[in-house]
């Protein structure tokens, strides 16, 4: 055969990875098994693909959370059976959150499948088909993948990934991943966000503007969708053509400028403050741009404005007034309202919002929960990616306004404690431009801490904060707080990130405000290395927004029983 | 109505711990959620019951794991999507493995389950059953427990773990454990492993006769199914009815006394030594007792004996050449194979096996892996129970005769690092009478290493000997010996004992051999305390049957290319 006659050769692994690359992926996150050494060999082998070994394959998943939420996309690779369930919460996690991932579990060869042998890390009964079908449950798209079809199988779970943004998986025997294929051809470009069904968005536009036209006021919500399926420019245009007054959920931190001058900060249901809670709730018109309603997102359901009414903008179909337009994204739906409410000119009839910032915290000088958010909050710069895990430090910072640019990081509806630390591994090597800043409990970081020894391999210097106030505080605050249960093993914090194998790091440990103070400013003064501040907090003392959720959720809790 | 005649009350939660505790079970494992708080109120009133909350939910489930290997049960409980899929992986080892125990998943509310509310811990689709079905995958039988059948249900889950010796799951909505209930009628008793269809087992006997009568020479290996299915008295019967010569494989070690004359010591194929290969797979007829045939404990399938030949006991079906007897259950067969081989007086015509011992290593002074199982062997006590991880610990140590009544704990089949670490609290708790003797490598310790914190809390006192020897060196064996992907992140190994919490730690480093000679001395000398024995060996020194075995999968790996 001419060698022009046939297409340049690789292999599957090639294939895979070529692809990855193509879509801004540069680190692959997982823990070598035997089934993927070889695998692995090509991976290294890889100009542009760098292997990331971490200590846990649910440390692995985490960090590609965290890239996939800087990058667009991210992959995990683990080994068949033990690998991939110690990842799957991880998965489960990007799922529930809109990330878009691929898991790749590279399992026996198929010669030993198709003898049905009791190889290692099945369990035993000749299936091997097991993970996959437990892999089914969490992701949008998943192959068995074999050298006949595997590059088109692969090109279609990735694309059902960016579609979705939701993670995918690949079942890849270990034979099959060294066996020959065709050179990639043709790009896989990511989704056109802007594709809408032209009569339905007609319908929508028709719809929107009656209402537009008609409401006295009009505020708008954010949610993270609209960073998931890309419509932020849109947005922001949405609520600079008419000055919109507008909040964000929880799990949509980040997606709006939260400085803007008509933001008023976060909306959480009954918890928010007033003036937040007002504005949403009064709102003759509210537009929802991306909102799910998830118990930890709306104060455990106790929002106030209805959800069937107003102008609900989701993924793939938006709503006015409960009426459906489906086929219209995002991005179009965003978009077209920007138009109708610049028409309006509403600028002049919507009242700027007043932009609540929270009031210095009074009481003494030992650290409290109010005045660590307080402070940690005031130390956030706008090159900064904030990290804040489940538990007092989601709750706690939430409620702070970011500066413009910085980049924030949360699982409020997955909502595993731990994910933080593996998360900020994943977007620093994501975007080492910026600083991380970790904000984690002593409870959570209980789970996942042998990844701070990854941090600190890759040289990564984030700031951590972590709270050490003696176990479960989120729990201590919604039910028998004195419960033996929410008391965790006492660690001595400050050892570890040295016996971690982290270089040099500074290491503080703060029980004043004026040791907090002081620390923070080190922390900004020393970039060159990790800087890692326990902050001393008593076991019952809760940030503000906390207290207000818990109260709620234990008076739903009596009430379900 | 009168007193009398209506049965006392509990709740779910009552009825499921009275039915634990019935079983043996005093400690429930793993970590507190908010979905699950309530329940655990129950827990710790219960006086039988103490909670034991671990630092993950991955630990938890190792640890249930090494309690049923002691006890016969165990449980573990977590919260609903991120606490049971985080612990999935132990229990689908568990399954593996044959070691049954029950996963307690709690849930929402049934009435946020009604709504499809977007509720943390869930997709976030409305459909709260995705993990049940995931756990479907790995346990013998799941219930989701309701008011109305919850008690019927929970029992006969647990009957199935007991019968078939493998893990079991609950779904359990929070408000569900607290209903009311009857409190439980009657016991919920162990499996009569000693029931046997008649004519079966007739037929059996016959076939078993003539093959005894005539085999020139009669061996006996065995497997870990002897200890799952209650059988140990009726195959050292077995054994010391004709002297047989007998061999375990390395999931069996543990099940007979290998200090024993007719004990030849471990069999893996065309790994063993040759006396145990010889008689093995020489003998007339081999009688494998619970043996199954996986690759890690076959040597790779070099076994030479014929599968399809000799005498083959499993779980509920018995085999001679090939022709299955069925619902003749291990013991049955055992206690009939021994009244057969007693009636044809073997003693005489069965040679006493060579007990071989290893050699004592030879080389310098520095630590060598040979020399490191030689001295750690050495040390071993009946009252000891040892947990050998994954890794160059498990090949190391398995060759080695452990003393009469030493219990051993690994995990050869399903094969997860990390797994020892937890599996020694749960082992320890499970009988506080024995000693733990922990031997695990660097990259294992890596997964789990939070729990070292909790054997501390709960005041255990094991000897812990690590391996650092930079990384994962089994998979140097396998491949590619420089590659690193293989490579670890270097923790400071002797600091960590003391920053998880484990108080007054006796820690060493050993280099020399002599160094390990005096650590394991002070280690055996020091009782109150956990000893931690880092010993340090060269990244690329492996245990001669890892050389063996590594040299086997190399050639299968390439021939599966």
């Amino acid at each position: 055969m001419n060698a022009t006659d046939s297409p340049p050769e690789t292999t599957i692994t090639g294939h895979l990875l070529d692809r990855l690359h193509s879509l801004g992926v540069r680190h692959l996150f997982g823990v070598a098994g035997d089934y993927n050494l070889r695998m692995l060999d090509e991976v290294l082998a890889h100009p542009g693909m760098q292997w990331v070994g971490t200590a846990s394959e649910l440390g692995a998943a985490y960090a590609a959370d965290g890239y996939a939420r800087v990058r667009g996309f991210a992959a995990v690779l683990t080994t068949h059976g033990v690998g991939e369930l110690s990842a799957i919460n991880g998965v489960a996690g990007s799922y529930a959150e809109y990330v878009p991932l691929l898991h790749i579990a590279v399992g026996p060869p198929r010669s030993k499948e198709q003898d049905g042998a009791v190889a290692h890390h099945t369990l035993g009964d000749g299936d091997y088909e097991h993970f996959a079908r437990a892999f089914r449950q969490v992701v949008c798209a998943d192959a068995l993948v074999r050298p006949e079809d595997g590059p088109a199988e692969i090109d279609r779970v990735i694309t059902a990934c960016l579609r979705e943004s939701r993670p995918g998986y690949l079942r890849l025997p270990q034979d099959v991943a060294l066996s020959s294929a065709p050179s990639p051809s043709g790009s896989l470009g990511r989704p056109d966000r802007h594709a809408a069904d032209q009569h339905s968005l007609a319908a929508f536009l028709d719809a929107a503007a009656r209402r537009i036209e008609t409401a006295g006021t009009i505020a708008v919500l954010a949610d993270s969708l609209v960073d998931r399926f890309d419509a932020r420019a849109e947005l922001s245009d949405l609520l600079s053509a008419g000055s919109l007054p507008h909040a964000v959920v929880v799990s949509g931190k980040g997606v709006v400028d939260e400085s803007a001058p008509h933001c008023l900060g976060l909306y959480a249901g009954a918890c928010s403050d007033d003036t937040v809670r007002t504005a949403i709730d009064s709102a003759d018109l509210l537009i929802r741009a991306g909102v799910r309603l998830a118990d930890t997102t709306s104060g455990g359901f106790t929002h106030g404005y209805d959800p069937d009414r107003g102008i609900s903008a989701g993924p793939t179909t938006v709503s006015v007034d409960g009426a459906a337009f489906p086929d219209v994204g995002l991005r179009a739906a965003l978009a077209g309202l920007a138009r109708l409410v610049e028409d309006r000119r509403m600028t002049a009839s919507t009242p700027a919002a007043s932009a609540p910032r929270h009031p210095s915290p009074s009481g003494d000088s030992t650290l409290s929960q109010a005045y660590l958010w307080h402070a940690v909050s005031a130390a956030v710069r706008p090159d900064h990616t904030v990290v804040a895990d489940q538990g007092t430090p989601l709750f706690g910072i939430s409620p702070y306004r970011l500066p413009a640019g910085a980049r924030f990081l949360a699982q409020p509806v997955w909502g595993s404690i731990g994910y933080s630390l593996p998360a900020l591994l994943g977007a620093q090597l994501a975007d080492p431009s910026r600083r991380g800043l970790l904000l984690i409990g002593d409870g959570a970081a209980q789970l996942t801490i042998q990844e701070l020894g990854t941090i600190g391999r890759h040289r990564l210097t984030p700031v951590i904060v972590l709270v050490n106030n003696d176990g479960y505080t989120v729990e201590r605050a919604l039910h028998n707080p004195r419960a033996v249960y929410n008391d965790i093993t006492p660690w001595r914090w400050t050892d570890l990130p040295a016996a971690l194998g982290v270089p040099e790091p500074l290491v503080l440990t703060v029980r004043t405000r004026a040791e907090l103070d002081r620390s923070l400013s080190m922390a900004a003064a020393t970039e060159d290395r990790m800087v890692f501040i326990e902050a001393c907090t008593a076991p019952d003392d809760t940030p503000v927004l906390l207290s207000r959720f818990a109260e709620i959720a234990r008076r739903q809790a009596e009430d379900a029983q």
